[in-house]
């Protein structure tokens, strides 16, 4: 199943290492604030398990969405492809 | 089908445009940048339909996601609630 990650993150710093372990895990930026790739469930497990230790007691706010491929095919994009080196580098 | 809109906007007048948009066609705000809510496939076809002409030649990126009702009681959602009154009281 592919897995949607959406995060809400006003703090720089702790919205870049939640975007490094994102990556790290094995899943692609689709927005500024939005991740998705393929995942078993217990990747999936490792993942949720990793940002709750990142973000606790911080203000922050993930929500992950396990995905099936039918809906991750449907999906409508709109508008123009962002890019986000800068944020990347700065990791 | 739930339907997820995420997107990703700089300009704060146009990003305040569409939030204000997905909530007249009865999406809820779940995060800063995304809304989500049941809607039938018309409905999300004239929602897409909105946001095509919103952020037409615009610097946006928007991706809308149908999800079964099982993707979506599966989601799991870490960290605090946020508030977002600010920014829908300047709509």
């Amino acid at each position: 199943m592919i897995t949607l990650v959406i995060y809400d993150i006003p703090d720089d710093s702790l919205r870049q290492r939640v975007a490094k372990l994102l990556k790290l895990k094995g899943l692609k930026r689709i927005q500024k604030s939005a991740f998705a790739g393929p995942l078993t469930s217990s990747q999936r497990s490792d993942v949720v398990a990793g940002l709750a230790k990142l973000i606790k007691g911080e203000e922050a706010n993930i929500q992950i969405y396990p995905l099936t491929q039918a809906s991750f095919n449907q999906r409508v994009v709109l508008g123009v492809e962002l890019t986000y080196e800068e944020e990347e580098v700065l990791v």
